[in-house]
């Protein structure tokens, strides 16, 4: 069996090479990656095709091979990805904070890697490839370990970035990568806190969970979003229609897609028809409480079928729309407190008064006043590229870019200064 | 027994009321608080003596009694300390970065407190106030757990920070004190992480590993320091002496005090008696590799025994300091990157091209330039106040004062924008 130790501890030593290494020759390893993925489609594509077939073997239903599969597209996609991270500038030794004391001595806070990533990933083998890019760029080595479903191709991708990090003169144990299904290898990586100095799985709310209970290693939860948008009395209905509708139909498989919508009692008459009407063209579906249905007149509305409570609990990842009616700004601030998972959430409203005080008291990763939940991204708020989205609050929150997969050293420059 | 899942939630529930208070009820707070102790003095030493009557009957040295110890001036000191925390600027609700984009979008990253921090801590009582009133005037609420050797101190101090927010509005819930001295209690405080999202252990080796080992809540691991200055040939020997005798002598039992001594071999027959001479009228013994101390012609010397190789692995915290000569930079920064823990070191030199070679290669929390390896700390490297110092590498590195306290969020503000 893979000895999981032995490689985290190549890792680590690898990460003080990396740490070291200028701007020019990470991205001349990760042009040379793009090239070689370029001209080794024919080779990704029939290791991908095995995965495909024991996929289909094994029963899984067409959404989730779709998943797994690495079309022509979506290798060129992978390409371009990474000539992006490559054009992005390097965060390594970025002096961020610099200050003279009286003393006279001089203080500067650099930029310098984390040292060793571990990411832990499901299904989409493209993460291979995504994560490392990153995690060397920004001078970090790292640990793969993706899901035995696509085990052939994570295992051509990983050979092709070692090929690419040989070329460019770079130690290819900066990549360690976990080749065989055994379940416990993970449960073991979890605790080589000597060696790994962040963990960051990427998958569904059950491997974020296990992960969180089990690692040594500090995890980056994230990446579950149940997202509220509250449509205050005063929002412009039409445009508030838009952004609801944009937020939950432009890409619903995704986690800042729109969960639940939160309308003020005052306008809900108005505006919930309008929004019924406009969603069900795209195919929505709804969950209201029987009681707001009955009040509203929605009991023979095909689309709107009564909501349970737990419902308000669902991430739905799907063309299905949580409706509730509330009170104000007070109750829907109370209901997002008590169902939301931190990651996006809105107001949509025309009072001034109303966004200060929902931006300050929502103490969500990303909080929006009059716009579409689905910005909660790395490449829409800047940051060029994006690792993770963080739900927790430790180091990073929100979209996580380079800069956030990086620690600082202080240094610290004097004549012979001593403590009095 | 204490319920710890019931204190620990209570806390999580106050943390939203906090994050909320403005600065001045804050402030209101840590100086009531400040004059409690200083009318409360009689009781408060009261409590402490049984504390000292116990640890004496159970045997402890006289030095640890020490530390136990809370005399009117130790009081007053933690009074006066709690009031300059008071007059530091709030880090909550300060926008450190903004943008915006081109969609119109405006993007703020704005300080928010973590939430619920966990301090673990051994021996001082004063790390009751201390840790207490950091964390609440950062916005968090805090649950303590302090040694049991100090219950009776530490429980009449929470019962005075209980009463000071009381007194200033604020729900007493803020503070939890696990006031029983099981050691399970701790083991379970540990697993808390659904309502603890930061925990910081304060005492020796053995309590971070504990931590770092049992705790599913991210750890700030630090405190240990074995720190190591390197004399390089072209550095100038008289300031040189200074600044080693500095960092050994002017507090030796702290975790930046100097460690070792790492001596370019040619000018070690010139500097290593010179050192040796200056040091040892302040106490200082010291270990020498024994193939050092004949080529030296040092073993006559009384106060340099024979180094064994793992004494370059102690922090000392006492008066004696290892010496090793080294052949240059190379093998120093060698030297350090086996034997250090990434507290503090440094180099003494006059080539400004080797300085820089040591700041860019060390990967230590704090690098040092020509300066005492004692400015490791909050106050001294303009933080005004001082958490912990974390040789761990993810959200704060070095010494966190209130700003690494605090978590952010991203507040977006938009007129209706939806992602194209």
């Amino acid at each position: 069996m893979a000895d999981v130790r032995a490689m985290c501890r190549k890792a680590k030593t690898a990460s003080r090479e990396l740490a070291l290494l200028d701007s020019a020759q990470k991205n001349a390893m990760l042009n040379g990656l793009a090239d070689w993925l370029r001209e080794n489609q024919v080779v990704i594509s029939a290791e991908n095709d095995k995965d495909i077939a024991k996929a289909r073997k094994a029963g899984l239903d067409e959404a989730m091979i779709e998943r797994l599969r690495l079309t022509e597209g979506v290798v060129k996609g992978m390409a371009v990805d990474i000539q992006k991270v490559a054009a992005l500038p390097d965060p390594v030794g970025e002096v961020f904070e610099k200050s003279i004391l009286a003393n006279g001595l001089r203080v500067r806070k650099v930029r310098v890697p984390l040292g060793v990533i571990a990411v832990v990933y499901e299904s989409r083998p493209n993460v291979t490839v995504d994560a490392a890019a990153l995690a060397l760029k920004s001078g970090n080595a790292v640990v793969l370990r993706g899901g035995s479903e696509t085990l052939h191709s994570n295992r051509v991708l990983a050979g092709g970035i070692r090929r690419a990090l040989e070329r460019a003169g770079i130690t290819p144990e900066a990549v360690q990568f976990i080749d065989e299904p055994d379940r416990e290898l993970v449960t073991e990586l979890l605790k080589m806190h000597e060696y790994v100095d962040l963990l960051i799985p990427r998958g569904g709310a059950g491997l974020h969970r296990f992960c969180k209970e089990h690692s040594s290693i500090p995890v980056i939860t994230g990446g579950i979003g149940i997202c509220h948008l509250f449509v205050d009395d005063s929002a412009d209905l039409k445009r508030a229609v838009e952004v609801v509708c944009n937020a939950k139909v432009q890409r619903p498989t995704v986690c800042n897609a729109l969960d639940t919508a939160l309308v003020h009692r005052a306008i809900a008459r108005d505006f919930i028809p309008r929004l019924v009407a406009a969603l069900k063209r795209d195919g929505v579906s709804f969950r209201m409480e029987a009681e707001s249905m009955r009040e509203l007149g929605m009991a023979g509305e095909e689309s709107v079928t009564p909501a349970e409570e737990e419902d308000f609990y669902r991430e739905w990842l799907s063309l299905t729309l949580g409706v509730r009616v509330v009170a104000g700004l007070e109750e829907a601030m109370a209901h997002i407190a008590a169902h939301s998972t931190g990651h996006s959430d809105g107001i949509l409203t025309g009072s001034a008064a109303n966004a200060e005080r929902f931006q300050r008291e929502l103490d969500s990763a990303v909080v929006y006043v009059n716009a579409s939940t689905r910005f909660t991204d790395g490449g829409e708020l800047g940051l060029g590229a994006e690792v993770a989205v963080s739900t927790q609050r430790l180091h990073a929150r929100g979209p996580m870019g380079l800069r956030e997969l990086t620690s600082y050293k202080w240094v610290v420059t004097g004549t012979g200064q001593t403590r009095p």
